[in-house]
């Protein structure tokens, strides 16, 4: 089963705005045994919008689209499906009862005649609810073919993809059983990976692919299996990762899940009942932010002190000026006493203190660009590593993030 | 002039990496006058790449391929386009010289087969040397058209773009002059805003487009206009804005730049010779982070607190908790001692501070959901704000970190 998504709008294709819901449905058809052929990303335009819908009605069975349904006048895309079907539009008793909800309840204006535009949709269609917006989700099927078209504000599609498109899908078709494992390795780079398992990968069988997705000081192995023989799949995947793990002993870390690191401990934390501060100098809060994306955070995570400027690291950190002196602000000493005052200060299990240089120039150290220091403290101790990262900012202030995460979770495992 | 940009990896179709770097490259090519016909992102796969490469031949003049250049066995788009253009590799003793420096500075380890293999190139390709790593750029014309070949990894990508792609465009072609006007706009929604405006317009010249592009509280409207008549597009694109400005006088702030709002500050702290500092409750550390993701932020940027749990507040920020206790946590009382002690703690001019609840469940205070205090402290004062986000966590975390910039740059510019 194939799908193809198209995403709508100018704002894609003068760069605007970076295309995130491709990625979001893609990974959500996978789970479900839909690949994805391919994703376009066509203008505001009839004629290409329409172009792109057959070119994709040849390729796929399933075609989702996104975007192009807001009120305005640059937003075509309801117009031109209900063209391609040659259908016609009517108006939505629920849609237009929930736009009149939101109007009540958040917007607190009349509803413009725009707004009540919204609530058409073609006769053929079945109405998918948006519960975050006004545009509608629909439906459509078609020699054999399924149509959704989906608004592209990306709260609103995921939770259409969520609630509705998936449990439908899965309603509608047989999937065959599809399985990804991604095993995640560091140290070893993409090429050096490649040489060494070698006559492993030249014998797996033509069911499971091998991906090297090499990325910011980690290269992940991604193995992925398809079959309507799920009893074929989850032996023969098991076999080969048992065959493989051996060869890559010394680098591979474990295997990766959706959830990301920080994520992951998050739970281990939520389930030890500890807690945890960050001291972020060169990180400049990512580290913090990573973990307070997630709703919950406030079981675990008490809070951090982003100590960018010198000064900060001397008058909200109590590092001793004259540490700072002895070693330059770049250091493994002042990184540890940053994280030993965090906890303190705090009152959590486990700190993570970064400091570095990230570039583009050399800042209030000596240290080269790409040198960072990163210092866990718990109750027992407090120990540092030293990493070169680089010679990029983003790629520097990201792999510290990496590193600091990896740090703290080899430390929660001790335990 | 058009461009297709075409990306390679199945990692896209199955939704393990976000494809950032369309935006990117589409964004590089609208600034000289190129349009983006069409991004496609196609698998690891000869004949579908191949296939993209034919279509996208018909529709542009400017062929960009990313990705796939890695030097594993699933990286095949070099390959491929020799293939395409009936090629052959041959070694460049350049990418090879760089290769070996790479491995000799960063990696310290022996360079393996499929490194040295990196260096092939097709004989009719001009190579577009890559300072960040070891696949090198490719540039290739035939029938008149332009294939460039750029790496994946972003930030490789990135800087071959930047130092390579777009000079090189710049030489080889006459472009059209566009212009792109975005007017930030904030306080009505997209189609009370769209019903406002509606005769200016229907009355826009047809070489001149609008979009409305709304988001997490603003409504962006970005005029797009395109000529080989560069006076043309200057004047027409000055007077439809002079008739738009007083249609849009309360809720107009500003013209948006390729800046964030965030660099913008930066700029205009640094010209001031002003410092900031935050005090982030549920903004997570979001504010520290975007500050210190531009180079130069030491300048203007001390440091932040993030008090996420309640004691933090108390213990690193002294609100008093007395406060606390008579007026909850999520109250303009707590939110303004927050900014007022963080702009002690850190010695600077300004301060922000944030405390709300983002959901998706209450937290340790009895607001609303979407409810947000936000503070902003100066020598002379401090006052604060309170907002109503929304039902969605990241959407009302980022709506508040907009409107904690919006605030500081409103009293900046007061100055």
């Amino acid at each position: 089963m194939q799908a193809e998504i198209i995403t709508i709008g100018d704002e894609i294709l003068i760069g605007q705005i970076v295309d995130t819901n491709s990625a979001f449905i893609s990974k959500a058809l996978n789970k479900i045994g839909v690949s994805v052929y391919q994703i376009t990303s066509v203008q505001d335009d009839i004629a290409h919008i329409t172009k792109s819908l057959k070119e994709a009605e040849e390729n796929a069975d399933i075609i989702i689209i996104t975007g192009g349904l807001g009120p305005t006048k640059d937003d075509i895309t309801k117009r031109t499906i209900c063209d391609y079907f040659q259908d016609t539009l009517v108006p939505s008793e629920a849609v237009l009862d929930n736009i009149k909800h939101i109007w009540k309840t958040y917007i607190k204006k009349p509803l413009a005649q725009v707004n009540i535009d919204q609530a058409l949709v073609p006769s053929k269609a079945k109405v998918l609810m948006n519960k975050y917006g006004s545009a509608p989700g629909m439906w459509m099927e078609s020699n054999g073919k399924v149509f959704i078209s989906l608004p592209g504000v990306p709260y609103e599609m995921k939770a259409l993809m969520e609630d509705e498109v998936i449990p439908k899908l899965r309603k509608t078709y047989q999937f065959p059983f599809i399985k990804h494992v991604t095993l995640l390795t560091y140290g070893l780079g993409e090429s050096n990976l490649a040489e060494r398992i070698e006559t492993w990968e030249d014998n797996l069988p033509s069911f499971i692919k091998l991906a090297y997705l090499p990325g910011l000081g980690r290269v992940r192995l991604r193995l992925s299996a398809k079959s309507f023989d799920k009893n074929l799949v989850e032996t023969e995947m098991e076999s080969q990762i048992k065959a493989l793990l051996p060869q890559i002993e010394d680098i591979f870390v474990g295997f990766e899940t959706d959830d990301s690191i920080e994520a992951i401990i998050g739970k281990q934390l939520t389930a030890l009942n500890k807690t945890v501060c960050t001291a972020e100098s060169c990180t400049g809060g990512k580290i913090a932010q990573l973990f307070t994306k997630n709703a919950g955070a406030s079981k675990y995570f008490k809070g951090s002190v982003v100590s960018y400027a010198t000064e900060a690291k001397i008058d909200v950190l109590q590092v001793p000026e004259a540490l700072i002196k002895a070693h330059s602000v770049v250091s493994a000493p002042v990184v540890e006493a940053m994280a030993k005052h965090a906890r303190e200060l705090f009152k959590t299990d486990y700190a993570i203190a970064t400091t570095g240089n990230a570039g583009p120039d050399k800042g209030d150290s000596d240290a080269e660009v790409g040198t960072v220091f990163i210092a866990i403290a718990t109750k027992d101790r407090v120990y540092s590593e030293k990493f070169e990262l680089g010679n990029h900012r983003t790629k520097v202030i990201m792999k510290a993030v990496n590193k600091a995460f990896e740090m703290l979770q080899k430390e929660i495992l001790k335990k």
